[in-house]
C-alpha cells in the first residue's frame, strides 16, 4: 500500500484492446489499496499523425502552434483510457499536463519542468480517485501550451513521483525491461533485474533507447525507484535504483549508436587555446562533441578528431569553415559510417582487466578500433559501421557467456 | 475598419484545401485594416468520430471525459488553422476556449457561457495578430473541460462579438444564407438579403437549422449584426439584425419541422386544474410541449392534444402513464407521422390576410390541417407527414409567386 505512478507509451494504449489491458493493469494495482497516478501518451502514431499533417500545411510551422496541436494527442489518450477505467468500474478522472499542475520553460517543443503543484492531483486522489495525467506537456508563463520534448511522458511520470514521494515509479514499455544488448540483435542477450541510475544514463546515453535521460536523471537525483517493464507480457522487469550490489556484476550492457559521425581536422597549427576555441564554438552552437582525440600530425602540427551525432554533422562542418582563418590550411575530413559501442557497468571501476578484455573481444573478431573513450563506467569505442552488429556480439559472448548466465 | 468576428463550421475546415481558403477569406479582411477574431469548430466529422470511440470503449462514458475527449478537436483545428495563416504570412495566435476566457456552468456536454474575459484576446489583437480561438469549448468552476453543446460555435463566436462590441459577426457555413423555404425541396427557394432577430428565432426552432438559437438570442441582446454566409461560394449572405424595414416582407420564409409527435388524451374528466398538472408535470422532466389543443369530447370529458419532439415522445407517454390516477380512464393515442409546417414574418402582425392565405394554400394542395397555433410573427400548422413537403411548396408560391420575386 502506498503511491504507484504508472507510465504507459504510445504502443501500450494503440487500440481500444490495449487500453483495455491498460486500465486492467492499473485497476488490479487499484484494488490492492495504493493511489494510483497514471501517465500517459498519445496513442499509437498520433503525435507523428499530427506532425504530417502540420508541415504538410506548413512546414514551417511556429513551435508554438505545433505543440498546440500535438498536445491533442495526450488529451484524447487520458480521456479514452479514463473511459475504459469508468467502464471497469473504478472512479476515475483524467487531466491535462496544465491541471496537473505541469509548468515549464517556454521553449516550445523542448520545455523543461520549471514547476511541478501536484494539488489537482492531491485532491483527486484523497478522493479516491484514479488519476490519469496526460504526458509529455505542460504550460508556460504565457499561459500556453508546450511540450517536453520526445520521451517527455517518462519525464512527466517521474516528476510527479519525485514531487510527491511514490513508492515506485513503473515506466511500462514495448520491452521487457534493460537487457545486456539489443535482444533483436544479440540472441542470447539477457534481461537484468536490477540496474543503477548511473549505469542507465550510460547506456541511454549510447543508444540503448528504454528509457528517457532525463527521466533516469531526475529518478536519480530524488532517489525515486524506477522499474521498466511490459503492459503486454506483465513480466518482472528491471529495477532501476541507487547502486547497492553492483560488484557482483562486470558489466550490465552492450550498446551500440550508428546515430553518430566523425570529424577530423587534419594539420592544425600548434597555436595554444585553438582547440579550446574550436569546441567552445561549438558548444556554442548546441552541438554536442563526444569522443576527442588529439595527436601530433606532420611539421609540427596537430590532428583533433571527435564525433557529434548526425544531425549535427552540417552544421559542426559550417562552424569549422567560419574558423577558416584559425585553423589555417587545415583539412577537414568527416566519416559517417561509424558507429560507436560500448561496455558499461559499475562493476568495472574495481576491475582493471575489463577494458582489455573488450579489446580483446574485439581484436578476436577482427573489428578495428579507430577511437577509444572510457569514463569510469563505461567503455566506448568508434568502429567502422559495418563492423558494429559483430562486434557487439563478440564483445556481449566475451562478457556474458552461455555458462555464466 | 472595425472589429470583425468570422466563425467557420467544421465544414469549412475539413481539409487542407478548405483550410487555405478559409486563411484566404480572414487574411483578405485582415488586409483591410481590421482587427479579427475568428472561431472554428472541429474539422469536419472530428467530433463524431471521437464520440465513436468514446461510445465504442464506453457507452455509458462520463460527460466530464466526453468533453475532456472532444474538445481536443478544436484544439486540433485551431493550431492547423493558425499554421495556414502563418503559411500565408500573417501574424496569428489560436487559443482555446480557456485561454480566451470562456467560463461556462459546470453541466459538461452542454454548458452555457457564464462569463468571457476577453483579455487575452485584447491582448493579442493589440500585437496585431489574427486571433483563432477554439470554438464551443470553455472552462467550469473545478478547472475542468466543458463543451456547449451541438452548434455551441456560433454561440461562442457571438458571445465574443458582444462582449467585445465587434461591428459585425459572419457565421460563414455551407449555405450561402437564410432562404425563403429549404432551397433542396423548393426550387425557387429565394435567399433572404436580410431578416430580423425574431424571425430567424422562430424559424431556427422550426426546424431551419441555419444558425444556433442561443447565439440568435444573444446576438439579439447585444444587438450584434450577423450576416450568414457560405466560405465555399463567397457570395454575400444574409444579414440578421434588429427589424428596420420589415414591412415590406409580409412573410420570410416557409419551415418544415418532421422531429415532431401528436399525443391526445382522449376523455379527461372535467376536473379543474387537470390540463395544468398534466403540462406542469411534463415540464418538470424537461419535456417541452409544443401546439396545444383542448376540446370537448364525449359526455362532459375533454380531449387535450400537444406535440412534443420525436426523442422526448417515450418520456412524455411514461409520464401521462403515471398520471394514470389522475386522468382515469382516458385513452392515450399518438401519432408520429405528423409534420410541422410554419411561416414566419414580422410582416404578418400588420396584415390579418396571412393565415387565410395560408390555409387556402393548403386547402388547394388538399393537406388536411390537424393543429394550428399562431404567435404575433409565425402561423404553424399540424399535418401529415407524407403532405409536409408539398404543403411547404404550396405555401412558398402562394407568399413568393415567381412574379414578386
Amino acid at each position: 500500500m502506498g503511491l504507484i505512478v504508472q507510465k504507459f507509451g504510445g504502443s501500450s494504449v494503440a487500440d481500444k484492446e490495449r487500453i483495455f489491458n491498460v486500465a486492467d493493469i492499473i485497476t488490479r494495482k487499484y484494488k490492492e489499496g495504493n493511489d494510483i497516478v497514471v501517465v500517459v501518451s498519445a496513442q499509437g502514431d498520433t503525435t507523428d499523425d499530427l506532425l504530417a499533417q502540420a508541415y504538410d500545411i506548413n512546414p514551417d510551422a511556429s513551435r508554438r502552434e505545433v505543440d498546440m496541436l500535438i498536445t491533442a494527442g495526450e488529451q484524447m489518450s487520458v480521456a479514452l483510457l479514463a473511459m475504459a477505467i469508468e467502464k471497469l468500474g473504478f472512479p476515475v478522472v483524467s487531466l491535462l499536463g496544465w491541471q496537473a499542475g505541469f509548468t515549464t520553460s517556454s521553449t516550445y517543443g523542448g520545455a523543461r519542468i520549471k514547476r511541478l503543484i501536484p494539488d489537482r492531483i492531491r485532491k483527486e486522489l484523497d478522493k479516491k480517485n484514479i488519476v490519469v495525467v496526460a504526458g509529455f506537456q505542460g504550460i508556460n508563463r504565457y499561459g500556453d501550451l508546450t511540450t517536453l520534448g520526445r520521451g517527455g511522458s517518462d519525464t512527466s511520470a517521474v516528476a510527479i513521483a519525485s514531487v510527491m514521494h511514490a513508492d515506485l515509479c513503473q515506466i511500462y514499455t514495448d520491452v521487457e525491461g534493460v537487457y545486456t544488448a539489443d535482444p533483436r540483435k544479440v540472441p542470447n542477450a539477457r534481461k537484468l533485474a536490477e540496474i543503477s541510475y548511473d549505469e542507465m544514463l550510460e547506456l541511454a546515453t549510447l543508444g540503448a533507447q528504454v528509457l528517457n535521460n532525463r527521466s533516469v536523471e531526475m529518478a536519480k537525483k530524488y532517489n525515486i525507484e524506477l522499474e521498466v517493464l511490459s503492459s503486454l507480457t506483465r513480466a518482472p522487469g528491471t529495477i532501476v535504483r541507487e547502486a547497492v550490489k553492483m560488484e557482483k556484476m562486470l558489466i550490465s550492457g552492450v550498446a551500440k549508436d550508428s546515430n553518430v559521425a566523425r570529424i577530423s581536422v587534419i594539420g592544425v597549427p600548434d597555436k595554444p587555446g585553438l582547440a579550446f576555441t574550436i569546441f567552445s564554438r561549438l558548444s556554442s552552437k548546441d552541438i554536442n562533441v563526444d569522443i576527442i582525440l588529439q595527436s601530433i600530425g606532420r611539421n609540427g602540427t596537430k590532428d583533433i578528431t571527435f564525433t557529434v551525432t548526425m544531425e549535427k554533422l552540417k552544421e559542426a562542418l559550417a562552424v569549422l569553415h567560419d574558423l577558416a582563418d584559425l585553423i589555417g590550411t587545415s583539412e577537414v575530413v568527416y566519416d559517417e559510417d561509424v558507429a560507436k559501442v560500448s561496455i558499461v557497468g559499475a562493476g568495472m571501476e574495481s576491475h582493471p582487466g575489463v577494458a582489455a578484455e573488450m579489446f580483446e573481444a574485439l581484436f578476436e573478431a577482427q573489428v578495428n578500433i579507430q577511437m577509444i573513450a572510457t569514463s569510469e563506467i563505461k567503455i566506448s569505442v568508434l568502429i567502422d559501421e559495418k563492423d558494429a552488429d559483430r562486434a557487439v556480439a563478440a564483445i556481449h559472448s566475451k562478457f556474458f557467456s552461455p555458462d555464466e548466465m
